[in-house]
């Protein structure tokens, strides 16, 4: 696998292409907002339409960002505890609730499987992203070898 | 297993118990603050000291958050995408570097695994809780009949 340049931490910064990738093939990501004086973190099932993660929700506080159109930002990982290797992405930008209906039937026919299976009022979010960024732990070498 | 209270979604309201031992259960959390007018989200692998979540970080804008003591949250879940169930526990607080070389010999010992297997400069961050809430799907029943 090829080398990225890396951070001042030591982790590999990730292309824009394959952030983007990598963002697929999670089922789940976590968007993070400010709300009545907290960070809030919530997990949700997302797909990618195009460059933006979209997910359903129930009326509720990740609605309630939607629909201020805040500054939210969107984040997904995957880890291997063994390896200890792994890799994360981070979505900057602003979220949007979708209503028309047209717009609705497109995103349902993109796979997404809902947190909640029972959940009624799945309204759908796209997070518009401004930046995009990914970083992972470089791939072992001599310098770092693991245990047996 | 024993049923707690929905929220408006659905979701189980998880007891203050419950959701410390979770987070004891999963080797990656999320630490999310506010950073440069952006809210930023990056994976930690963490232990437990008691209620409070602590991981090791190089020098950089965890680090950086962390000294200025800010609002932070540190989040952590786990979804079965198969059986479409899952957990969530989001704690709120403040977080805290720590330079006590005694204490850093004791948080050594909790047996935490580094993201980073080679990272070098490893310092200690504790949050210190102000707030731990959790969510998690319901149990399945007869009102939610997964697929075969």
């Amino acid at each position: 696998m090829s080398r990225f340049p890396a951070d001042h931490a030591g982790l590999e910064i990730l292309p824009y292409d394959e952030c983007l990738r990598l963002l697929g093939t999670v089922p789940v990501g976590r968007v993070s907002f400010f709300a009545d004086g907290e960070i809030v973190v919530l997990p949700v099932t997302h797909v990618m339409d195009g460059q933006a993660p979209v997910f359903r929700t129930a009326r509720g506080s990740k609605l309630s960002a939607a629909e201020g159109q805040a500054v939210v930002a969107f984040e997904a990982d995957a880890y291997d505890e063994h390896a200890q290797s792994g890799w994360s992405v981070l979505v900057n930008g602003r979220a949007y609730a979708i209503y028309e209906d047209q717009e609705i039937r497109r995103l349902s026919r993109l796979g997404l499987r809902p947190w909640l299976a029972s959940a009624k009022h799945a309204f759908w979010i796209r997070i518009q992203p401004a930046s995009i960024t990914g970083r992972r732990t470089p791939e072992p070498d001599d310098d770092l070898r693991p245990g047996p």
